[in-house]
């Protein structure tokens, strides 16, 4: 089992989410973060920043770009299928696009069920 | 080490801490998370969700379940103690009673101390 | 590579994430947390708390003090010097200065450019 971290711009959550449920993959969580890749906060996106204020620090604010963690658990054979599918979505070219990670998990089990491994995810 | 990753109802939240507590775990991250397991938007929970607009998209709004999502880093052999009773908090039988995952930790630092691995969790 | 995942202040959220770009790693996600250590509530962080209503409990509230998660992806060459630089910054001595854990991630993928591993972080 893979967990699929994918840091998306908050308007393709939607479309990702529907063909995620298209293909066969319901499941998901998903979190409000802020983001800031290798070009740190381009002008463009700078406008529509959340600034936090940094008390212990009256010099400025931190800037981030406000994004979106989507996190998917799936089976190994299926990595590839999300994965693919995600960068398709989110693909527009421009900075900002997003980032994904895959990372290892070892065990799912459903509260409701008791079902675990591959059943519950 | 592992991280033990449950995706809970909001109102279990409390006891579940308690009970976690009362077993010698009381060391937690909690963060909001919208969530939607294999059975999506059940009528009845569709009454709390949160709609978020998705502005490139007029057709609709997303709708996921609000959820909590609670990180636990335990020991290997602390595992299942932690997961069972998780599972026996969060058991309603009802559909969204949530999800667990475990998933590796190669480290763990306390940063007051400089304590590393299992002295730091 | 792995996922450095830091518990912090947030008052430190600044000064970690200036030192981090001057050593090369300005990319990262943070999320407000609420954590809670193995201290737990100390008397004089509660002032600052968050309190939840939990409405299936009338007993009471839970407590957990607001903190930062920082999430940075590196190599694995690199993590001993983003972990010191990080317990550097946040160390105070005083409880509540929070906790690193270090976990495997098994790919990466920048989706603008399609790049992958260590070329995406």
């Amino acid at each position: 089992m893979k967990e699929i971290m994918a840091i998306l711009r908050p308007n393709k959550m939607k479309a990702t989410k529907d063909v995620l449920e298209a293909l066969g993959f319901p499941s998901m969580t998903a979190c409000r973060v802020l983001g800031r890749g290798k070009q740190k906060a381009i002008v463009e996106e700078l406008k529509t920043c959340i600034s936090i204020e940094d008390k212990d620090n009256s010099k400025g604010t931190m800037r981030y770009v406000p994004k979106r963690l989507m996190s998917i658990v799936v089976n190994d054979e299926d990595v590839s299928l999300v994965v693919e599918a995600i960068m398709k979505i989110n693909h527009t070219g421009n900075i900002g696009d997003g980032k994904i990670f895959v990372s290892p998990v070892d065990d799912a089990m459903r509260i409701r069920t008791s079902e675990r491994g591959k059943d519950a995810i």
